[in-house]
Protein backbone atom coordinates (compact mmCIF):
# COMPACT_ATOMS: atom_id res chain seq x y z
CA UNK A 1 0.00 0.00 0.00
CA UNK A 2 1.29 3.31 -1.18
CA UNK A 3 1.07 5.68 1.17
CA UNK A 4 -1.22 9.46 0.86
CA UNK A 5 -1.16 12.51 2.17
CA UNK A 6 -3.95 14.99 2.88
CA UNK A 7 -2.69 18.29 1.51
CA UNK A 8 -5.11 21.59 1.24
CA UNK A 9 -8.11 19.72 -0.17
CA UNK A 10 -6.45 16.89 -1.97
CA UNK A 11 -5.14 13.30 -1.10
CA UNK A 12 -1.83 12.77 -3.04
CA UNK A 13 1.16 10.00 -3.20
CA UNK A 14 3.03 11.26 -0.23
CA UNK A 15 6.20 11.54 -2.65
CA UNK A 16 4.16 14.63 -4.76
CA UNK A 17 3.10 15.80 -0.90
CA UNK A 18 4.30 19.28 -1.37
CA UNK A 19 3.75 22.47 0.45
CA UNK A 20 4.48 26.16 -1.95
CA UNK A 21 7.75 27.83 -0.83
CA UNK A 22 5.66 31.07 0.38
CA UNK A 23 3.93 28.81 3.19
CA UNK A 24 4.35 30.28 6.41
CA UNK A 25 4.96 27.18 7.63
CA UNK A 26 7.82 27.05 5.99
CA UNK A 27 9.55 30.44 5.97
CA UNK A 28 8.26 31.70 9.41
CA UNK A 29 7.79 28.77 10.83
CA UNK A 30 3.42 30.03 11.79
CA UNK A 31 1.86 26.83 12.11
CA UNK A 32 0.36 24.41 14.46
CA UNK A 33 0.69 20.77 14.33
CA UNK A 34 -0.67 17.75 16.79
CA UNK A 35 0.38 14.27 16.47
CA UNK A 36 -2.39 11.67 17.94
CA UNK A 37 -1.66 7.87 18.11
CA UNK A 38 -3.70 5.70 16.20
CA UNK A 39 -4.56 2.11 17.87
CA UNK A 40 -6.98 -0.08 15.91
CA UNK A 41 -7.75 2.50 13.62
CA UNK A 42 -9.06 4.56 16.86
CA UNK A 43 -7.83 7.64 17.15
CA UNK A 44 -6.42 8.09 21.22
CA UNK A 45 -7.32 11.04 23.03
CA UNK A 46 -8.99 12.40 19.79
CA UNK A 47 -10.82 15.38 21.59
CA UNK A 48 -8.46 16.34 23.87
CA UNK A 49 -6.20 16.50 20.69
CA UNK A 50 -8.86 18.77 19.15
CA UNK A 51 -9.09 21.27 21.78
CA UNK A 52 -5.63 21.88 21.97
CA UNK A 53 -5.15 22.62 18.69
CA UNK A 54 -7.82 25.37 18.57
CA UNK A 55 -6.56 26.83 21.12
CA UNK A 56 -2.84 26.78 19.56
CA UNK A 57 -4.64 28.26 16.61
CA UNK A 58 -6.58 30.21 18.54
CA UNK A 59 -3.51 31.96 20.66
CA UNK A 60 -1.78 32.53 16.82
CA UNK A 61 -4.96 34.02 15.80
CA UNK A 62 -4.72 31.44 12.52
CA UNK A 63 -8.59 30.50 11.55
CA UNK A 64 -9.10 26.72 11.60
CA UNK A 65 -9.47 25.24 8.24
CA UNK A 66 -12.36 23.90 8.46
CA UNK A 67 -14.92 22.43 11.13
CA UNK A 68 -14.44 19.73 13.42
CA UNK A 69 -16.79 17.61 12.10
CA UNK A 70 -14.96 17.76 9.01
CA UNK A 71 -10.97 17.83 10.43
CA UNK A 72 -12.36 14.13 11.28
CA UNK A 73 -13.52 12.94 8.27
CA UNK A 74 -9.95 13.79 6.98
CA UNK A 75 -8.04 12.26 9.82
CA UNK A 76 -10.02 9.16 9.40
CA UNK A 77 -10.31 9.44 5.50
CA UNK A 78 -6.00 9.68 5.70
CA UNK A 79 -6.03 6.96 8.55
CA UNK A 80 -7.90 4.85 6.40
CA UNK A 81 -6.05 5.05 2.98
CA UNK A 82 -2.86 4.47 4.77
CA UNK A 83 -4.12 1.10 6.38
CA UNK A 84 -3.21 2.16 9.82
CA UNK A 85 -4.20 0.28 12.33
CA UNK A 86 -1.26 1.03 14.99
CA UNK A 87 0.32 4.51 14.27
CA UNK A 88 0.07 7.80 14.42
CA UNK A 89 -1.55 10.42 12.28
CA UNK A 90 0.18 14.04 12.04
CA UNK A 91 -1.57 17.24 11.37
CA UNK A 92 -0.12 20.81 10.65
CA UNK A 93 -2.19 23.95 9.92
CA UNK A 94 0.38 27.07 8.80
CA UNK A 95 -1.73 30.61 8.57
CA UNK A 96 -1.32 29.56 4.71
CA UNK A 97 0.77 30.51 1.63
CA UNK A 98 1.59 34.62 0.97
CA UNK A 99 4.35 36.52 -0.34
CA UNK A 100 7.07 36.30 2.32
CA UNK A 101 6.26 39.35 5.37
CA UNK A 102 6.45 38.99 8.78
CA UNK A 103 3.10 40.07 9.64
CA UNK A 104 -0.25 38.62 9.23
CA UNK A 105 -0.65 38.96 5.44
CA UNK A 106 -4.57 39.93 4.70
CA UNK A 107 -5.53 37.51 2.36
CA UNK A 108 -4.08 34.02 3.01
CA UNK A 109 -5.78 30.73 3.67
CA UNK A 110 -4.73 28.53 6.26
CA UNK A 111 -3.14 25.22 4.69
CA UNK A 112 -4.01 21.88 5.99
CA UNK A 113 -1.99 19.13 6.07
CA UNK A 114 -2.24 15.65 7.67
CA UNK A 115 -0.23 12.39 7.56
CA UNK A 116 -0.45 9.08 9.14
CA UNK A 117 2.22 5.59 8.92
CA UNK A 118 2.29 2.57 10.50
CA UNK A 119 4.61 2.35 13.42
CA UNK A 120 6.07 -0.48 15.45
CA UNK A 121 4.97 -0.07 18.96
CA UNK A 122 7.69 1.04 21.22
CA UNK A 123 10.45 -1.14 21.85
CA UNK A 124 9.05 -3.18 25.35
CA UNK A 125 12.05 -2.88 26.81
CA UNK A 126 12.10 0.18 26.88
CA UNK A 127 9.09 0.45 29.35
CA UNK A 128 10.49 -2.82 31.07
CA UNK A 129 14.64 -1.47 31.39
CA UNK A 130 13.42 2.24 31.83
CA UNK A 131 15.37 5.51 29.88
CA UNK A 132 17.72 7.64 30.42
CA UNK A 133 17.69 11.80 30.43
CA UNK A 134 20.25 14.24 30.18
CA UNK A 135 19.75 17.69 31.34
CA UNK A 136 20.00 20.89 29.30
CA UNK A 137 19.59 24.82 29.85
CA UNK A 138 16.23 25.60 28.56
CA UNK A 139 16.19 28.19 25.64
CA UNK A 140 13.31 28.13 23.83
CA UNK A 141 10.41 30.98 23.52
CA UNK A 142 7.91 31.75 26.36
CA UNK A 143 4.98 30.55 24.74
CA UNK A 144 5.76 26.59 24.87
CA UNK A 145 1.69 26.06 25.82
CA UNK A 146 1.20 26.56 22.29
CA UNK A 147 2.01 23.63 19.79
CA UNK A 148 3.99 25.54 17.27
CA UNK A 149 6.16 23.63 14.69
CA UNK A 150 8.65 26.65 15.57
CA UNK A 151 11.06 23.87 16.70
CA UNK A 152 14.62 24.28 16.35
CA UNK A 153 15.52 24.21 20.05
CA UNK A 154 13.56 21.33 20.49
CA UNK A 155 15.47 19.75 17.72
CA UNK A 156 18.47 20.46 19.27
CA UNK A 157 17.97 18.90 22.34
CA UNK A 158 16.80 15.90 21.07
CA UNK A 159 19.98 15.48 19.33
CA UNK A 160 22.19 16.49 22.29
CA UNK A 161 20.45 13.38 24.06
CA UNK A 162 21.18 10.79 21.01
CA UNK A 163 25.04 11.98 20.95
CA UNK A 164 25.09 11.42 24.98
CA UNK A 165 23.05 7.77 24.58
CA UNK A 166 19.95 9.06 26.32
CA UNK A 167 16.57 8.96 25.02
CA UNK A 168 15.09 12.64 26.01
CA UNK A 169 16.86 15.64 27.24
CA UNK A 170 15.48 18.00 30.13
CA UNK A 171 15.18 21.63 29.58
CA UNK A 172 16.03 23.59 32.57
CA UNK A 173 14.98 27.12 33.00
CA UNK A 174 16.79 29.65 34.59
CA UNK A 175 15.64 29.03 38.61
CA UNK A 176 17.06 25.16 37.81
CA UNK A 177 14.10 24.35 37.43
CA UNK A 178 13.00 21.45 34.74
CA UNK A 179 10.44 22.66 32.49
CA UNK A 180 9.95 19.44 30.11
CA UNK A 181 11.66 17.16 27.48
CA UNK A 182 12.12 17.97 24.02
CA UNK A 183 9.18 16.44 23.15
CA UNK A 184 7.82 15.10 26.18
CA UNK A 185 6.65 15.70 29.66
CA UNK A 186 8.45 15.27 32.89
CA UNK A 187 7.54 13.59 35.88
CA UNK A 188 9.33 12.84 39.55
CA UNK A 189 7.88 10.43 42.64
CA UNK A 190 9.16 12.18 45.87
CA UNK A 191 10.55 10.09 48.35
CA UNK A 192 7.34 10.27 50.37
CA UNK A 193 5.76 8.86 47.14
CA UNK A 194 4.06 12.19 45.85
CA UNK A 195 3.94 12.29 41.87
CA UNK A 196 5.39 15.70 41.10
CA UNK A 197 4.97 17.06 37.46
CA UNK A 198 4.81 20.77 36.60
CA UNK A 199 1.78 22.47 36.43
CA UNK A 200 0.83 23.62 32.64
CA UNK A 201 2.22 27.31 32.41
CA UNK A 202 3.03 29.00 29.30
CA UNK A 203 6.48 27.04 29.56
CA UNK A 204 5.57 23.80 28.68
CA UNK A 205 2.96 21.89 26.35
CA UNK A 206 -0.27 20.45 28.12
CA UNK A 207 0.76 17.40 26.77
CA UNK A 208 -2.77 15.21 25.99
CA UNK A 209 -0.65 11.92 27.48
CA UNK A 210 0.48 13.93 30.73
CA UNK A 211 -3.82 15.27 30.71
CA UNK A 212 -4.73 11.02 30.49
CA UNK A 213 -2.24 10.53 32.69
CA UNK A 214 -3.49 13.07 35.80
CA UNK A 215 -6.48 11.59 34.83
CA UNK A 216 -5.77 8.35 35.69
CA UNK A 217 -3.75 9.50 39.38
CA UNK A 218 -6.73 10.95 40.27
CA UNK A 219 -9.07 8.50 39.68
CA UNK A 220 -7.09 5.99 41.50
CA UNK A 221 -6.44 8.49 44.53
CA UNK A 222 -2.54 8.99 44.13
CA UNK A 223 -1.04 11.82 45.96
CA UNK A 224 -0.10 14.29 43.11
CA UNK A 225 1.62 18.09 43.28
CA UNK A 226 1.61 19.74 40.21
CA UNK A 227 4.58 21.78 40.86
CA UNK A 228 7.40 22.71 39.00
CA UNK A 229 11.05 20.29 40.31
CA UNK A 230 14.76 21.25 40.32
CA UNK A 231 17.17 18.69 38.86
CA UNK A 232 18.70 18.48 42.10
CA UNK A 233 15.26 17.05 43.48
CA UNK A 234 15.15 14.61 40.64
CA UNK A 235 18.07 13.23 40.90
CA UNK A 236 17.17 12.52 44.49
CA UNK A 237 13.89 11.37 43.50
CA UNK A 238 12.29 7.77 44.03
CA UNK A 239 11.11 7.38 40.55
CA UNK A 240 10.74 9.61 37.38
CA UNK A 241 9.19 9.11 34.08
CA UNK A 242 8.44 10.92 30.90
CA UNK A 243 4.92 10.68 29.08
CA UNK A 244 3.77 11.69 24.98
CA UNK A 245 1.72 10.43 22.36
CA UNK A 246 4.33 8.51 21.03
CA UNK A 247 6.46 7.30 24.12
CA UNK A 248 3.24 6.30 26.03
CA UNK A 249 4.58 6.27 29.91
CA UNK A 250 8.99 5.29 30.06
CA UNK A 251 10.39 5.05 33.32
CA UNK A 252 13.24 6.95 33.76
CA UNK A 253 16.76 5.15 35.42
CA UNK A 254 19.44 7.72 34.78
CA UNK A 255 19.67 11.29 34.85
CA UNK A 256 22.67 12.92 33.67
CA UNK A 257 24.15 9.47 33.89
CA UNK A 258 23.32 9.15 37.60
CA UNK A 259 20.48 6.30 39.00
CA UNK A 260 17.01 7.31 39.80
CA UNK A 261 16.32 5.41 43.30
CA UNK A 262 17.70 1.63 42.81
CA UNK A 263 18.69 2.43 39.02
CA UNK A 264 15.47 0.38 37.87
CA UNK A 265 12.03 1.33 37.02
CA UNK A 266 10.37 2.42 40.22
CA UNK A 267 6.58 1.06 40.99
CA UNK A 268 4.32 3.66 40.96
CA UNK A 269 5.57 4.44 37.74
CA UNK A 270 5.14 0.94 35.73
CA UNK A 271 1.94 0.83 37.54
CA UNK A 272 0.67 4.01 35.74
CA UNK A 273 2.21 2.69 32.61
CA UNK A 274 0.37 -0.30 32.59
CA UNK A 275 -2.84 1.52 33.12
CA UNK A 276 -2.22 4.10 30.48
CA UNK A 277 -1.48 1.49 28.19
CA UNK A 278 -5.09 0.03 28.81
CA UNK A 279 -6.88 4.02 28.70
CA UNK A 280 -4.92 3.96 25.11
CA UNK A 281 -6.14 0.66 24.00
CA UNK A 282 -2.86 -1.13 23.68
CA UNK A 283 -3.26 -3.11 26.74
CA UNK A 284 -6.17 -5.36 28.10
CA UNK B 1 8.12 38.22 -17.03
CA UNK B 2 6.81 35.33 -14.82
CA UNK B 3 9.06 34.61 -11.88
CA UNK B 4 11.58 31.67 -11.33
CA UNK B 5 12.61 29.79 -8.57
CA UNK B 6 15.39 27.67 -7.59
CA UNK B 7 14.64 24.58 -5.44
CA UNK B 8 16.99 22.25 -4.90
CA UNK B 9 18.71 22.11 -8.34
CA UNK B 10 15.88 23.04 -10.44
CA UNK B 11 14.59 26.24 -11.47
CA UNK B 12 10.57 26.32 -11.65
CA UNK B 13 7.79 28.59 -11.89
CA UNK B 14 7.24 30.29 -9.31
CA UNK B 15 3.92 29.03 -8.65
CA UNK B 16 5.39 25.39 -8.90
CA UNK B 17 7.94 26.12 -6.13
CA UNK B 18 7.31 23.44 -3.61
CA UNK B 19 9.11 21.63 -0.95
CA UNK B 20 8.05 18.08 0.50
CA UNK B 21 5.82 17.96 3.67
CA UNK B 22 8.40 16.36 5.55
CA UNK B 23 11.05 18.97 5.18
CA UNK B 24 12.36 19.60 8.19
CA UNK B 25 11.83 23.58 7.35
CA UNK B 26 8.57 22.91 7.27
CA UNK B 27 7.94 20.57 10.17
CA UNK B 28 10.52 21.94 12.68
CA UNK B 29 11.72 25.60 11.67
CA UNK B 30 14.95 23.60 11.02
CA UNK B 31 16.67 25.84 8.17
CA UNK B 32 18.24 29.25 7.82
CA UNK B 33 17.61 32.06 5.80
CA UNK B 34 19.27 35.06 4.10
CA UNK B 35 17.62 38.43 2.45
CA UNK B 36 20.13 40.38 0.22
CA UNK B 37 18.94 43.94 -1.31
CA UNK B 38 19.67 43.78 -5.39
CA UNK B 39 20.78 47.25 -6.40
CA UNK B 40 21.62 47.24 -10.73
CA UNK B 41 21.75 43.73 -10.43
CA UNK B 42 24.47 44.19 -7.81
CA UNK B 43 24.48 41.78 -4.17
CA UNK B 44 24.60 44.50 -1.36
CA UNK B 45 27.40 43.00 0.75
CA UNK B 46 27.39 39.62 -0.71
CA UNK B 47 30.28 38.25 1.17
CA UNK B 48 29.07 39.40 4.36
CA UNK B 49 25.53 37.76 3.93
CA UNK B 50 27.48 34.30 3.03
CA UNK B 51 29.42 34.96 5.78
CA UNK B 52 26.73 34.88 8.08
CA UNK B 53 24.65 32.02 6.54
CA UNK B 54 27.90 30.37 7.22
CA UNK B 55 28.10 30.94 10.66
CA UNK B 56 24.04 29.73 11.00
CA UNK B 57 24.90 26.66 9.02
CA UNK B 58 27.53 25.82 11.13
CA UNK B 59 25.53 26.73 14.46
CA UNK B 60 23.11 23.99 13.55
CA UNK B 61 25.31 21.89 11.52
CA UNK B 62 23.73 21.82 8.82
CA UNK B 63 26.43 20.95 5.63
CA UNK B 64 26.55 23.47 3.24
CA UNK B 65 24.39 22.36 0.13
CA UNK B 66 27.12 23.60 -2.06
CA UNK B 67 30.52 25.70 -2.56
CA UNK B 68 30.17 29.33 -2.30
CA UNK B 69 31.15 29.81 -5.81
CA UNK B 70 28.23 27.73 -6.62
CA UNK B 71 25.69 29.43 -4.38
CA UNK B 72 27.08 32.86 -5.67
CA UNK B 73 26.11 31.21 -9.16
CA UNK B 74 22.29 30.27 -8.32
CA UNK B 75 21.95 33.40 -6.93
CA UNK B 76 23.20 35.72 -9.99
CA UNK B 77 20.82 33.25 -11.87
CA UNK B 78 17.94 33.79 -9.83
CA UNK B 79 18.58 37.60 -10.18
CA UNK B 80 18.92 37.37 -14.21
CA UNK B 81 15.90 34.64 -14.61
CA UNK B 82 13.39 37.25 -12.48
CA UNK B 83 15.09 40.50 -14.36
CA UNK B 84 15.38 41.91 -10.81
CA UNK B 85 17.55 45.11 -11.08
CA UNK B 86 16.69 46.49 -7.65
CA UNK B 87 14.56 43.96 -4.99
CA UNK B 88 15.67 41.42 -2.86
CA UNK B 89 17.09 37.79 -3.26
CA UNK B 90 15.97 35.47 -0.51
CA UNK B 91 18.18 32.13 0.45
CA UNK B 92 16.41 29.48 2.53
CA UNK B 93 18.33 26.17 3.52
CA UNK B 94 17.14 23.43 5.56
CA UNK B 95 18.12 20.50 7.19
CA UNK B 96 16.33 18.12 3.95
CA UNK B 97 13.57 15.71 4.36
CA UNK B 98 13.28 13.34 5.99
CA UNK B 99 10.51 11.05 7.94
CA UNK B 100 9.56 12.75 11.14
CA UNK B 101 12.06 12.74 14.22
CA UNK B 102 13.49 15.75 16.00
CA UNK B 103 17.05 14.63 16.12
CA UNK B 104 18.88 15.16 13.02
CA UNK B 105 18.13 12.65 9.86
CA UNK B 106 21.09 10.36 9.13
CA UNK B 107 20.53 10.48 5.51
CA UNK B 108 19.02 13.79 4.89
CA UNK B 109 20.77 16.68 2.21
CA UNK B 110 20.47 20.17 2.56
CA UNK B 111 17.54 21.35 0.51
CA UNK B 112 18.83 24.60 -0.91
CA UNK B 113 15.86 27.35 -2.17
CA UNK B 114 16.09 31.03 -4.22
CA UNK B 115 13.85 33.28 -4.94
CA UNK B 116 14.43 37.42 -5.96
CA UNK B 117 11.52 39.95 -6.98
CA UNK B 118 11.29 43.61 -7.85
CA UNK B 119 11.06 45.45 -4.91
CA UNK B 120 9.74 49.40 -4.95
CA UNK B 121 12.32 50.93 -3.17
CA UNK B 122 11.22 52.34 0.67
CA UNK B 123 8.51 54.72 0.70
CA UNK B 124 11.14 57.82 0.94
CA UNK B 125 8.39 59.58 3.13
CA UNK B 126 9.32 56.79 6.02
CA UNK B 127 12.83 58.05 5.64
CA UNK B 128 11.85 61.72 5.70
CA UNK B 129 9.19 61.74 8.00
CA UNK B 130 10.74 58.58 10.27
CA UNK B 131 8.56 56.21 11.27
CA UNK B 132 7.21 54.75 14.46
CA UNK B 133 7.89 51.88 16.72
CA UNK B 134 6.41 50.05 19.88
CA UNK B 135 7.72 48.07 22.85
CA UNK B 136 6.75 44.60 23.44
CA UNK B 137 8.64 41.82 26.09
CA UNK B 138 11.37 39.48 23.95
CA UNK B 139 10.16 36.42 24.35
CA UNK B 140 11.84 34.20 21.74
CA UNK B 141 14.81 31.66 21.75
CA UNK B 142 18.00 32.03 23.41
CA UNK B 143 19.76 32.26 20.29
CA UNK B 144 18.55 34.59 18.25
CA UNK B 145 22.27 35.38 16.80
CA UNK B 146 21.29 32.39 14.20
CA UNK B 147 19.21 33.35 11.96
CA UNK B 148 16.87 30.88 11.71
CA UNK B 149 13.56 30.18 10.34
CA UNK B 150 11.91 29.83 13.74
CA UNK B 151 10.39 33.56 13.52
CA UNK B 152 7.25 32.65 15.43
CA UNK B 153 7.58 35.18 18.03
CA UNK B 154 8.63 37.67 15.08
CA UNK B 155 5.65 37.29 12.96
CA UNK B 156 3.72 37.70 16.57
CA UNK B 157 5.83 41.15 17.32
CA UNK B 158 5.33 42.79 13.61
CA UNK B 159 1.60 42.13 13.77
CA UNK B 160 1.04 43.89 17.24
CA UNK B 161 3.26 47.00 15.63
CA UNK B 162 0.96 46.99 12.49
CA UNK B 163 -2.01 46.97 14.65
CA UNK B 164 -0.46 49.51 16.97
CA UNK B 165 -0.04 52.03 13.69
CA UNK B 166 3.72 51.14 14.10
CA UNK B 167 6.69 50.36 11.57
CA UNK B 168 8.16 48.09 13.57
CA UNK B 169 8.54 46.55 18.04
CA UNK B 170 11.55 46.97 20.05
CA UNK B 171 11.60 43.66 21.58
CA UNK B 172 12.35 44.19 25.41
CA UNK B 173 14.80 41.68 27.97
CA UNK B 174 14.28 40.66 31.36
CA UNK B 175 16.31 43.74 32.29
CA UNK B 176 14.28 46.39 30.45
CA UNK B 177 16.67 46.27 27.97
CA UNK B 178 16.33 46.47 24.09
CA UNK B 179 17.35 43.56 21.90
CA UNK B 180 16.59 44.51 18.60
CA UNK B 181 12.83 45.06 16.53
CA UNK B 182 11.42 42.01 14.74
CA UNK B 183 13.80 42.12 11.60
CA UNK B 184 15.42 45.04 12.13
CA UNK B 185 18.71 46.83 14.95
CA UNK B 186 17.87 49.24 16.91
CA UNK B 187 20.13 52.26 17.54
CA UNK B 188 19.54 55.20 19.62
CA UNK B 189 21.66 58.43 19.90
CA UNK B 190 22.06 59.93 22.99
CA UNK B 191 21.72 63.72 24.31
CA UNK B 192 25.78 63.32 24.31
CA UNK B 193 25.71 62.38 20.74
CA UNK B 194 27.06 58.90 21.17
CA UNK B 195 25.67 56.72 18.98
CA UNK B 196 24.41 53.43 21.18
CA UNK B 197 23.19 49.74 19.94
CA UNK B 198 23.24 46.56 21.58
CA UNK B 199 26.97 44.69 21.14
CA UNK B 200 26.09 41.64 19.00
CA UNK B 201 25.61 38.70 21.75
CA UNK B 202 23.28 35.85 21.41
CA UNK B 203 19.97 37.98 21.98
CA UNK B 204 20.26 39.63 18.86
CA UNK B 205 21.08 38.60 14.90
CA UNK B 206 24.49 40.45 13.75
CA UNK B 207 22.51 42.38 11.14
CA UNK B 208 24.37 42.93 7.93
CA UNK B 209 23.08 46.57 7.88
CA UNK B 210 24.19 47.26 10.89
CA UNK B 211 27.99 46.10 10.21
CA UNK B 212 28.07 48.25 7.19
CA UNK B 213 26.58 51.19 9.49
CA UNK B 214 28.89 50.53 12.20
CA UNK B 215 32.09 50.45 9.15
CA UNK B 216 30.31 54.01 8.44
CA UNK B 217 30.62 55.20 11.73
CA UNK B 218 34.05 53.92 12.31
CA UNK B 219 35.34 55.26 9.23
CA UNK B 220 33.47 58.67 9.28
CA UNK B 221 34.75 59.25 13.25
CA UNK B 222 31.48 58.81 14.90
CA UNK B 223 31.13 57.85 18.79
CA UNK B 224 29.98 54.46 18.75
CA UNK B 225 28.82 52.61 21.97
CA UNK B 226 28.28 49.22 21.45
CA UNK B 227 26.16 47.81 25.12
CA UNK B 228 22.45 47.29 25.04
CA UNK B 229 20.03 50.58 26.03
CA UNK B 230 16.91 50.34 28.28
CA UNK B 231 13.39 51.23 27.15
CA UNK B 232 13.61 54.58 29.05
CA UNK B 233 17.15 55.57 28.05
CA UNK B 234 15.77 54.99 24.56
CA UNK B 235 12.58 57.24 25.23
CA UNK B 236 14.83 59.99 26.53
CA UNK B 237 17.54 59.39 23.55
CA UNK B 238 17.80 62.59 21.10
CA UNK B 239 17.47 60.37 18.24
CA UNK B 240 16.86 56.71 17.44
CA UNK B 241 16.86 54.66 14.41
CA UNK B 242 16.45 51.44 13.22
CA UNK B 243 18.83 49.31 10.01
CA UNK B 244 17.60 46.06 8.15
CA UNK B 245 18.31 44.83 4.60
CA UNK B 246 15.30 45.58 3.43
CA UNK B 247 14.44 48.89 5.45
CA UNK B 248 17.79 50.36 4.94
CA UNK B 249 18.16 52.59 7.72
CA UNK B 250 14.73 54.91 9.16
CA UNK B 251 15.03 57.51 11.33
CA UNK B 252 12.54 57.04 14.24
CA UNK B 253 10.54 59.32 15.81
CA UNK B 254 8.10 57.94 18.05
CA UNK B 255 8.63 55.26 21.06
CA UNK B 256 5.36 53.91 22.05
CA UNK B 257 3.67 56.81 21.04
CA UNK B 258 5.99 59.37 22.92
CA UNK B 259 8.09 62.18 20.32
CA UNK B 260 12.13 60.88 20.45
CA UNK B 261 13.94 64.35 20.81
CA UNK B 262 11.52 66.85 18.97
CA UNK B 263 9.76 64.37 17.06
CA UNK B 264 11.83 64.68 13.87
CA UNK B 265 14.46 62.72 12.23
CA UNK B 266 17.77 63.38 14.05
CA UNK B 267 20.50 64.75 12.78
CA UNK B 268 22.93 62.01 12.91
CA UNK B 269 20.29 59.26 11.72
CA UNK B 270 19.77 61.63 8.47
CA UNK B 271 23.34 62.10 7.66
CA UNK B 272 23.97 58.00 8.45
CA UNK B 273 21.14 57.21 6.19
CA UNK B 274 22.55 59.28 3.16
CA UNK B 275 25.91 56.89 3.75
CA UNK B 276 24.81 54.56 4.04
CA UNK B 277 22.52 54.67 0.89
CA UNK B 278 25.73 55.77 -0.75
CA UNK B 279 27.27 52.17 0.35
CA UNK B 280 24.51 49.94 -0.97
CA UNK B 281 24.66 51.86 -4.09
CA UNK B 282 20.93 53.57 -3.93
CA UNK B 283 22.17 56.86 -3.88
CA UNK B 284 25.64 59.06 -5.53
Amino acid sequence: MSRIAYVAGQYLPHRQAAVHIEDRGYQFADGVYEVLAVVGGHLVDEELHLTRLHRSLGELRIPAPMSNSALKVVMREVVRRNGVDRGIIYLQITRGQAPREHAFPKAAKPVFVATSRRTKPPDPKLGRDGIAVITIPDIRWQRCDIKSVSLLPNVLGKQAAREAGAYEAWQVDRNEQVTEGTSTNAWIVTADGAVVTRAADSAILSGVTRLAVLDIMRREGYRLDERPFTVAEAKAAREAFLTSTTADLLPIVRIDGEPVGDGKPGQLSVKLREAYLVHAGVAA
